[in-house]
Parts: C-alpha cells; structure tokens; sequence
C-alpha cells in the first residue's frame, strides 16, 4: 500500500451543489480543535443560533444545524413530526418531493402525492383540493426549491393553504436559503431544512434546521418514540436547546462547525437582501448569455431559481461530452439532469460566493467554446456580450 | 447583530475525544472543495476504503465513512441488521451499551442486557450463558472500548461466542481503533463502526464503518425496509459500493473526508502496530505519573485502554474546580465522569496523535500544581520525574 495525501484540482463548482466556497470559510475550517462541551464552543454555539435565525428570518429557539447532510436535514423534519398511521401530504415536481415519500413512508405515515411536472412550480390549486379530499391530513411537506430542475414554489402561499386546513408544514430549502427570500416566522413555515454546501457557501455536511412552537407541541404530544435516536430532536434539544445546559447528546463536528459559522457571518456581512439582488442579477447575465447563444432556460420565467439555472440541451449535442470537456478543459463543473431528468438538462449553479460576475463570464465563454468545437454554429463573443449588457 | 468570525483557543484536548488533532489533517481540510460525484473525488474515495479497510484489518468490501458522528455510525448497525421482534443481546458496561439498547428498542427489536460493572470489561461467561437461555438472538452488541469509563472487553473472545451461537455481531469500537488491536477479519466481527475523533486524530464527524457478507447476506434477506432513509445500507451501497458506479445518494461532506483520508495516511506511515505500541508506551508513563502522586486509575489492569485513562477523583478533591483550572490555566481539557461515573472519575485521553511524551509531561506537571494549589500534598515533580522513568 502507498497511498499519500490527497491534493484535489481547484475546480469552479457551478453545479447544483457543492458550490464554490468562499476561501474564509475553508481557512476557518483550519482553525483549532476545541472540544465540544468546551464554554467557548459552547458560546459559539451560541452565536450560530442567532446566525440561523437571521439566515431563516426567525425568532425559533429551536434552530440549530443537524450534524449531517441535508438528506438527515429531511429525516430529522420527518421522524419527529409523523407518528405511524399520520396522513402527509407531498408536493412532488422533482426528485426530492420523491424522496420526502421514501421518508413519510418510513415513519409508517401515510403519504398522499400532489405531483407537478418537473420543472414547474407546486400547483397550491392542487394542494388545496387534495387537503379538501384528505380532511384528517396532519403535515404538508414540499421543496421550496427543487435542486433537480431549478423550479421554485410559492412557499408563502402553500404554507398559507396547508396552515388554513390544520396542517403543519415541512419545507425543503436546500438551495434557496441564503439565494432567495426564505421567510420562516413571517410565512408560518413549522419545520424548515435547509444545507451547508449550496447558497451559504460552506462544504457539504451540516444540515441548518428551524422549528416553531407549533411543531415543538406536536414532538411533545407524541405517542411514540422517534425511531431514530440520533435524530430524535427530544434529545438533541438538551443539546442545542435554550435552556442554558448543553446535555451531552453525540459529539458535534467541530471544525464543519467553525466552517458553518464563518459562513453566515459572510451572509450577515452582505445582508441577505443584497445576497438575493446579487443572485438575481448575475442569474440575469446568464440568462442574457445562454438566450444570446441560441440555448433555453427549461423553466418558465416566473418560477425560476437564480442560483439554479437549468438548461435544455439542445438536440443532437452530447450531454456528457460537453460537460466532461467543461471539466477537463476549463476546470469547471456543472450539474447533469437527474433523474427523470436525466440527459436533458444541465444544472448551472449561481450560488452564494460562485454567484459572480467571474462564474457567468468564465462558463459563458466556456461553454461557447465547447459548443463551438463539437461542431454548433455560434458567433464568437455573443454570449459574453449579451452578459456585460445584462448587468 | 455584530457577530465576527470566531477564532479558537488553542487547546491541549485529554479529554475522551475529540482529542488533538494533526496539524496536518486540519491543513488537509482546507484543501479547495471538489464536486462529490468529481472522478478525482471517486479516486479519493476508492484509496479511503483502502486505508480503512487496513485500519479495520479487513478485506470488507463495504468498508466506508458514514456521513455524520458515531452515534449515527451505532445507528446504521442497528437499522440495517435487525427488523421488529428481532433479539438481540446487548452486553452493557457503561453509558454507550445503554445507547445501543435505545437503538434497538427503536428498531423494534427485543433488547437483552448483559449488564457488568461500570469500569469492568464485559464477561463472556454472562454472554454465554444468556446465549444459552436465549437461544433465538439474532444479534449480539457489545462496546469494545467503553469511553464512558476506559474498560476494554475481550471482543475477540466474545465474538467467538456469539458466532458459535449463530449470532451476528455488532461491535463499536469508537475508541479503541487506531489505539488497540481492532482485527475485524481474524476476529469475525459482522458490523463494526468507530468515530474520526479518538485515535484516528481527525476532527468529529465522520463515523467508519464496515459489513462482512453474512451482514450483507442479513440486510438482503431483510423483510421490511431499513426505517431510515439517510442511513439504508441498500442505497449507501449503491454510492460506496465496490461495482464502480457511483449513484448519487446524498452530498458527501467533502473537506471532513479530506482531513479522514490524512489521518488514515498518517496512520498507513506510521502502521497500526507501531501505533498500538506507542498508545500502551505513553499509557505506562501516564500510569507511573498518577500512581506517584498518590492517585488510582479506576479499571483493573488488564482491562485498561491505554488511550482513555480514568482516575478515580480523591475524596475531597473539587472534580469541577480542578477541571476549570485545568482548562483555563493550561488550556488542558481532560473528561469529566458520564452518566453513572460523574464526579467519580477523570477521563484522561492519549489518543492518537495525542499520545505523546508531551502531553503525558504537561498533563502531570498541571494536574500536581492543581492539587497542590488546592491544598493537596503532593511532593513537587515526583509525577514527572515517575513518567520519565517509565518510558
């Protein structure tokens, strides 16, 4: 055996996640261990709950991030607020609205699918009429936005519905939290899930999580124990919750943890609302630029994701070639489709720090030139021209 | 809102983990973040499972990281290898055997206890004979390392008996890995899983685990499916698995597997065996410091881990007061006692790249001034002067 230290590529990442990460969180990252019942991680801890609360725009004690990915983000959000037998309804119009059925199902709850298209936004008429034909519905579950095809719901207004039929929600904002408006408190969201590795700019592995009062009772009121022990939130509050005490549940990834916090203070730094306008306006120069090269974005203009833009390959080009060369070539990494999705869409990401005028022009120009290569008849520079005169 | 970046005291960590970690693992996870389903990142994944399976002794194919802290490394054993009115035989010697039970009791599976004393190692003729009375357990779990008190239990022997009584086994051994003698191949353990942050020196987060054929055999004859989503063996296979294709399945924490595949390189240098006899070299000198200044480590002699020492706390000695001036004059952090031990024992940890004359030195120079300052009589540096002659 003579395996040695790994060194990777630096690679632009501007796929659907991991995206690029802003070198202050890396560097925090390297910072030194401290133990994890230490005070002053401890009180670091505490800093990070107020961080959270800004980034969700809440005031919920109960904010915190699961020391997993977000897929345990999902879980946590599933196994604490469904009981065997609970009604849910899911919102489907991508693979993750699949895989929030895989996890109701699990908890011996029984699903109920609203299915969309891929690549449209959540129908809320569709929800509406399912909650008037499921009456004794517990909890409403969909994807703010769908990491698979760039689609962004209407949160505000299927909270509002689900709220009006006695339900708790659960949403999914992996990728638009730190992107695009999220709005816990003012919305009436119950239980929020969200990542570390998409507009928040950090490495992947952490899972910021959110629960309001209302799902706080419905955890208390449960007849049955959670039936995971290291998601049971009966247990993790001990730990993270705001009594003061910090009971020892499993031993927190400290150093993704410095990473986390570095990263929300950049967002603090910036704002959030200048973090949503610079996604929005470099997601315009984008789209100025693929539009300029004859491409399409797949999602209708009033449900896109700035921070996710899904493109439709056009016919006769080859998907994997295109993007293997992106990445040998150029060092840059975009996203295939996934699932149902697969071989028609690329995913570009605009997130967070990657959300830049730098990103844009470096995968305009790339792209253009692949394109170009592999035979399709592009005018040189138009892209790149059509994203200066967007900006 | 004014919170800044947050920057961490140096520490000297002794306590039960996390514990120090190499300078070079934390330089590793500041490398730039890479795409998880990157061909260079499926290359560093393919030498992870190399070095751990060296680490573990095995040539397991399902041999990999899980993507969150021991607790759900536990968990991932006892989801995917037992199914409701499954029995299983749960050998408990401190607060981790009771972890596993609520484990099991969430799985709806039959918990048996074997219950030992606290600080002594697990007995195999009370396993046998629980066996025998029990004749239709399908698993057995035990704690090889018991960080709760610093036991070591013979799990070479225990395994025996429980294959001998057609039973699969579990065995956790967060502590003891890259410590002690862990062989999972000669041995015959079924399902093992261990923690980043003990004597691997990596920062918490990351839980390695492995499955033989007849745990893979278990999980594929399963009748109902694995009740967690984030942790179904089935579908981590399909991600980690050894058939060359990598199915997306949740985003990999990408720079904490960075600072894992340093640890284990450093530990591939130094090789396993040099490591265990260095962990037992330090423990020794650690041993002839404590006993010179008049204290007792608390677990008989030849069950201790040499890399967690508990010392039984002398009567009128303040446990809280000597571990905050520890930790404040010296920024030495050592454990407090957990669950039924607290206030009984210090947790002392020499684990990994911890395990040095250094810390052994500054550790027994800190803890005689201590006393001494609170009033003990202890002869000035008959600790230190005790530990040099032991090495």
């Amino acid at each position: 055996m003579s395996i040695t230290s790994f060194h990777p590529p630096a690679r632009i990442l501007m796929g659907p996640g991991p995206s690029d990460v802003n070198p202050r969180i890396l560097e925090a990252m390297s910072r030194p261990t401290i133990g994890h019942l230490d005070p002053v991680f401890i009180a670091m801890m505490d800093e990070m709950k107020t961080l959270l609360q800004y980034a969700f725009q809440t005031k919920n004690e109960l904010t915190f991030p699961v020391s997993a990915p977000g897929s345990a983000g999902m879980e946590i959000c599933f196994v604490n607020l469904l009981e065997p037998g609970d009604k849910v309804i899911i919102c489907q119009n991508g693979v993750f609205g699949g895989r929030m059925k895989e996890n109701a199902e699990r908890c011996g709850a029984i699903p109920v699918l609203v299915e969309d298209t891929w690549g449209a936004a959540v129908d809320p008429n569709k929800l509406e009429e399912t909650l008037k034909s499921h009456p004794d519905t517990k909890v409403v579950a969909f994807v703010h936005a769908e990491t698979s095809t760039g689609a962004c719901s209407d949160a505000k207004t299927l909270v509002e519905i689900a709220r009006r039929h006695g339900c708790l929600t659960i949403v999914d904002t992996v990728t638009s939290l730190g992107g695009s408006p999220v709005k816990v408190d003012e919305w009436g969201i119950d239980a929020i899930y969200s990542g570390s590795q998409k507009c928040l700019s950090c490495t992947p592995g952490l899972s910021p999580v959110s629960f309001n009062e209302r799902a706080i009772e419905r955890i208390r009121a449960r007849q049955t124990k959670v039936q995971s022990w290291f998601l049971d939130l009966s247990l993790v509050m001990g730990y993270w919750g705001g009594d003061g005490k910090r009971a020892y549940h499993h031993t927190a990834p400290i150093n993704a943890l410095y990473g986390l916090h570095e990263a929300l203070v950049v967002l603090q730094e910036e704002g959030l609302e200048n973090a949503w306008e610079r996604h929005q306006r470099n997601h315009q120069a984008l789209r100025a630029g693929i539009e300029a090269m004859g491409l399409q974005l797949a999602v209708k203009e009033k449900e896109r994701l700035p921070q996710l833009n899904a493109i439709t390959i056009p016919a006769g080009v080859d998907d994997a070639a295109v993007r293997a060369r992106l990445l040998q070539e150029y060092g840059l990494e975009i996203g295939a489709g996934l699932g149902e999705m697969a071989g028609k869409l690329w995913r570009v990401g605009l997130m967070g720090y990657g959300s830049n005028p730098r990103n844009v022009l470096i995968f305009l120009g790339a792209l253009e030139t692949v394109l170009h290569d592999l035979g399709a008849s592009i005018e040189s520079g138009v892209a790149v021209r059509a994203a200066r005169a967007a900006w």
